[in-house]
């Protein structure tokens, strides 16, 4: 909160809505669907429902707490409004409706409606998210290493005939039995030419005699996402699947090998494009290199072509560079990497080689 | 399509901008997580990334695919402007950030940043999915069943000891072998006096040798969420606690039967929180009766206190009262019910009668 209070008096506001839910977790801890969180220079509250009377007593640091009848938001707004000398306070316009605001404004004193909700320029709260410290490091560390441990339990499972869904089933089974909260997103199996689906989630397709799998999956574990992706190999690889996965991996570890404090996340994504556009595979690479990951599967920064934003340490990024070729097969291998002053730390260790099942 | 049309003409809209994926699938069929959809009253396309592009081929009905490298809502307003005789197209404010409309307005040549984008003063395509079809009937109904049956294997491996993420893992696990495509919540697994807290997910606490269980979990099945909870007791239950069971379970079946074509939601809700005022339990009821369910988990309508939204044939709501008796025990019990001409039709006919394992 300290460091949110700086930025709000440095862009002289007077409070700041939150209503993002993982903003509201990251500052002060609740965890529950509905909540708003009034920061102001000098104190925080927070509004939820009925629903989370004792949830939120127990959970809530660093701020007051308050039951609400009708929109969290709303209360929180009004509450801010409501404090002696309080004039602005920021709302974040990329994580409000064009409803939400009008409802907000609308609940406000008629002087105070035309000047009181502010857009702040940039998301203060997803700003410091940005950076882990320690602890957030720590529990990210433990995520990835779940993950790890859950694909060579998956290595030992995997054979032909199984159903795509049969092997998320097992994988999330694991997930859960290990202790994870749920997983970071839909659980993706894609095997034989499926694997050219960079999204393809699990169905009741089977695992061919010979082909390209990939597993792409994530677990939450205190709060903390985890996301990561193998593609192995049922069978033999013939010689251009050989070939073609050698080029991804040599793409993934060329834009590990560029993580560092200091360089542009385009620079690491075209680390990844450089060695596939070499490869004569620059059309099959159809997406970024990566994303921030934390309480979100998702967040800042971008790792994407042209991204000027430059890595700090404490950052936490994925590198997923990935090739797809329609009706013949798809390969993508992802690395959760921490960001230090001395190059990136890769937080899940897995092999990369070719695995041949 | 055609009634999105008919509402397009009646408002005076040459187009809509629609960016809610669960409406986006509704429309065209498209699964993948990044598209919008732009629909004129002559033709319709969608827009996506690169790594949809075999996925958007085969999924798409009724709408042409454009791939774009920049984001696709801007694409599909940037279309809808270029097409002859273009005036102004709708965007549902409750699913257009601030920051996004501003992105949007930029976007567009300058004589029509100040006129295009129209606020639709009530969102069209959700008004479209409140009611259901056959098909979606057909499909809801299967979830259910699903979710039903779920249920009754659960029933055979409950017992005191196990924790309540085993418990939560063996349901997903049995969900995916049926063929669920995944879960449609964070399942709630809440023992003993943790019962008391209405949204509380799994945990590793272990599941008592006496005290109440309860279990609220959803599959999703070919798009569509099932949702439904039931409340078991591990051992006998006292007699204050079976008071408690069974004014619950009564304030749940008064409003089930208040269900059907023409009543208010309201008064479905007073239903079943008159039994609970009768019982003295009017506080520890501190939620809504319950809400409409279908390709989203939470949709229209809301089954609250006051809400004057009448129910019509084809929609399906689910009914859940309960209580919530901090440090004692929580009760809930839920089924999801299909409104028709004659009165509500349960789809979760798992047994509600108190059930002592």
């Amino acid at each position: 909160m300290g460091a949110l209070r700086r930025k709000l008096a440095r862009a002289g506001l007077s409070g700041l809505l939150v209503t993002h839910l993982p903003d509201v977790r990251y500052l002060c801890g609740f965890t529950g669907s509905s909540a708003a969180l009034a920061v102001t220079r000098r104190s925080a509250r927070m509004f939820t429902d009925g629903r989370y009377t004792t949830q939120a007593a127990a959970e809530v640091k660093a701020a007051q707490v308050e039951i609400v009848g009708r929109g969290p938001a709303i209360s929180a707004v009004q509450w801010m409004a409501a404090q002696a000398g309080a004039e602005t306070a920021g709302f974040d316009p990329a994580r409000t409706t064009v409803a939400e605001l009008t409802r907000l404004k609308e609940a406000l004193p008629a002087r105070l409606r035309r000047t009181f909700l502010t857009p702040v320029p940039a998301p203060l709260v997803e700003t410091l998210r940005l950076v882990k410290d320690e602890d957030e490091l720590r529990i990210l560390r433990e995520a990835a290493l779940m993950g790890c441990r859950l694909f060579d339990h998956m290595l030992g499972f995997l054979r032909p005939g199984l159903m795509e869904v049969e092997v998320a089933a097992e994988l999330e089974h694991q997930a859960r039995l290990m202790g994870a909260e749920g997983m970071s997103f839909d659980t993706i199996v894609a095997s034989g030419p499926r694997s050219a689906l960079p999204h393809g989630r699990a169905t009741a397709a089977r695992l061919p005699r010979r082909g390209f799998l990939t597993l792409d999956f994530g677990i939450i574990h205190e709060g903390y996402c985890s996301d990561m992706t193998r593609t192995v190999y049922l069978g033999t690889a013939k010689p251009k699947e050989r070939q073609a996965y050698e080029a991804v991996l040599a793409a993934q570890e060329s834009a590990v090998a560029a993580v560092t404090a200091g360089v542009k996340c385009g620079e690491v994504d075209e680390a990844a494009r450089a060695v596939l556009r070499d490869a004569g595979l620059a059309d099959a690479f159809t997406h970024s290199t990566g994303h921030g990951v934390g309480l979100e599967i998702h967040e800042a920064p971008r790792v994407g072509a042209g991204q000027a934003t430059r890595l700090q340490a404490g950052m936490v990024v994925t590198i997923e560079p990935g090739i797809y070729l329609e009706g013949e097969f798809g390969i993508r291998i992802e690395d959760m990497v921490a960001v230090t002053r001395h190059g990136g730390q890769v937080l899940t260790p897995s092999p990369k080689a070719l695995i041949e099942l």
